[in-house]
């Protein structure tokens, strides 16, 4: 059986700030061959977001198939750390590490979890580029799972979803989140003389006022609404007495399943053109919103929460994106992981003993999910 | 006798980019030192304005007191000239050279024009900074004229007021100006986690639409409506992700003697703080509307131009600001001048022709204010 917190370590220690290659993917090899996994790792893309390092391990044959997903590489640790940010030093119960919850204890729990069943079919899909453009990463090893015809049944990520306490908070659900830009050409002039020129500030200051009064749901049963933040303005105008020739403005819009991004795209589009012709609006959509109604899967992963802790999750959609947004194109996704008060900060460190626990975790879902 | 021709031709081959010092003001003193002018010249101020250099030239003792007010400071000449913009050379009956009509023509056709008659009182208030910050030029002279109980009757500037043909257009007024900056706190965050941040765009917005629907006035008899522009908006949020701790707007006001700048400025103010507790709102006022209301200066200065051009001249208030919105709290002021067309253009000219008849519309305009 392997012990979650020596692995940990082994993997803190190989230094893998985004994206990660070599020596982190080695540890994590070597972890796993014994437990009789198959392990495939391949590097894909070019520059700029490539090439980058990814990993797919099955094991067994059984007729229910468990998958685990993570990455392994982590943010640049920044300065001002107690100790080395690559040390995996263990002090007042702590273990320290840039990678310690986000989500290196994770993927070393669910290792330590699978050394103690060989039940069913069960798979680790592990990215060297989560943090990162996230080009070469998940996506391209859904990818390599469907040249290989490895289909999981259920997919449980191993994010930092608890934020308290281990155990108060499981993820169902992923908002969605699209950028939108908005570009309105005018004619540039002097302020004396404006019917000589064609100020296009005017003209977005009617699209963005028209859009701050826009409601695009109230909410459903598991998302809070969708919401709307004008991020940017820019008009780069340095000449008090002159027009600009063009303003431009950058939207955020985090959405939740009662909407689709190239949708929320064409809402705006629709907008703006309304009061400025000739505007010109592009996005780009980042994740989809994704749901897994709660049932079989979120049920099995709380009673062996509880079971462990004693806590009962809340079922949430809140937050950021996660690679999870790809994943549930694949099976239902749930993601539970460790406390993520420290991660991305200095002196991230995990609690050696929720390392223990999230391990018994993990081994229950294991068990609960393909006995 | 002065030729206007080649004392124009002398002042532009004094190079004298703003701000002008030295050289060219030599060419005026020595001109007009001998029609029995008493030349002050005076160097003001400290950098980054200053220093800059004036002259203020006085002769006769009659009862009424005309003025001139001119500069001899020009723009850079910038690049693609067919010949030198110091040459002063002449080509198919123009003159080339940087400030042939803005406006060292029109100063040497004044100067020749007082060279042919020694009625009443007449002065010359020429700065080397008209084109810069005049902080330390028509300003200066001002005070240099109140500190000499120099006081005139009436002011001729004498910018390029003329459009298509000479003596097409007087201005007997000029809008005022003023610069608002806006800028709106809040807080910023992560655009995932709206409730935990403050948005100020939203409120730069709503503050923006009101100020776009302000109708400051209708126009007068002698203006148009006072016109509101917003110049620049500034966020500066590169990070789509973010939600920004700041957002600024930049107005440029241009209106008519119905307002003064410090009530425009409280004006928006109070748009902005109902809308932005918090916001600042700070203005800069350029100048202040003025207008010599149409009556025997006007009707002399037009009976010259008929006389000399045959063209009636539009009594006008348009364009941008000049020095006359200072030397409007001395007296009467109008401006006239030479054709507009080329200033601080490549290739600035003026016709020969023109400046005969400019100084014959001087003289005429010395000897009904005069005699």
């Amino acid at each position: 059986m392997i012990d979650p917190v020596a692995l940990t370590q082994a993997l803190l220690r190989a230094d893998s700030v985004t994206p990660a290659r070599g020596a982190v993917f080695d540890v994590l090899e070597t972890a796993l061959v014994p437990l009789g996994f198959a392990v495939d790792r391949f590097t894909v893309g070019e520059a700029p977001d490539g090439p980058v390092e990814n990993l797919l391990a099955v094991r067994g044959d059984g007729p229910r198939h468990l998958a685990f997903a993570g990455h392994v590489d982590v943010v640049p640790p920044g300065g001002g750390w107690t100790g080395s940010p690559w040390s995996g030093e263990i002090r007042d119960g702590l273990l320290y590490g840039r990678g310690a919850v986000d989500m290196k204890g994770a993927v070393a729990a669910f290792v330590a979890a699978a050394s103690r069943s060989d039940a069913g079919t069960l798979s680790l899909i592990i990215t060297g580029d989560e943090e990162g453009p996230a080009t070469y990463g998940t996506v391209a090893l859904m990818e390599r799972m469907a040249s290989r015809g490895v289909v999981p049944d259920l997919c449980l990520v191993g994010e930092p979803t608890s934020t308290a306490r281990l155990g108060d908070m499981v993820k169902i659900g992923r908002r969605g989140s699209v950028n939108i830009w908005i570009e309105v050409p005018g004619r540039q002039g002097h302020v004396a003389y404006p019917h000589l020129a064609d100020n296009p500030i005017p003209r977005l200051i009617a699209i963005l006022a028209e859009i701050e009064g826009v409601v695009l749901d109230e909410g459903t049963d598991w998302f809070q609404p969708s919401n709307i933040e004008v991020t940017d303005i820019t008009v780069g105008n340095p000449a008090h007495n002159v027009i600009p020739a063009k303003a431009s403005a950058r939207l955020s819009i985090r959405f939740n399943d009662r909407h689709r991004g190239a949708d929320l795209i064409e809402h705006i589009r629709a907008i703006a053109e309304r009061h400025a012709p000739g505007v010109v609006v592009t996005g780009k959509v980042s994740g989809e919103a994704f749901l897994t109604e709660p049932g079989a899967f979120s049920t099995l992963l709380s009673d062996a929460i509880v079971g462990a802790t004693g806590v009962t999750p809340e079922l949430s959609t809140t937050g950021g994106t996660s690679d999870a947004r790809f994943l549930s194109k694949l099976c239902p996704v749930v993601e539970f992981g460790l406390i993520n008060a420290t991660m991305h900060k200095v002196d991230e460190a995990v609690a050696v003993e929720d390392l223990r626990t999230l391990t018994d975790i993990y081994a229950n879902v294991i068990s609960r999910a393909l006995d």
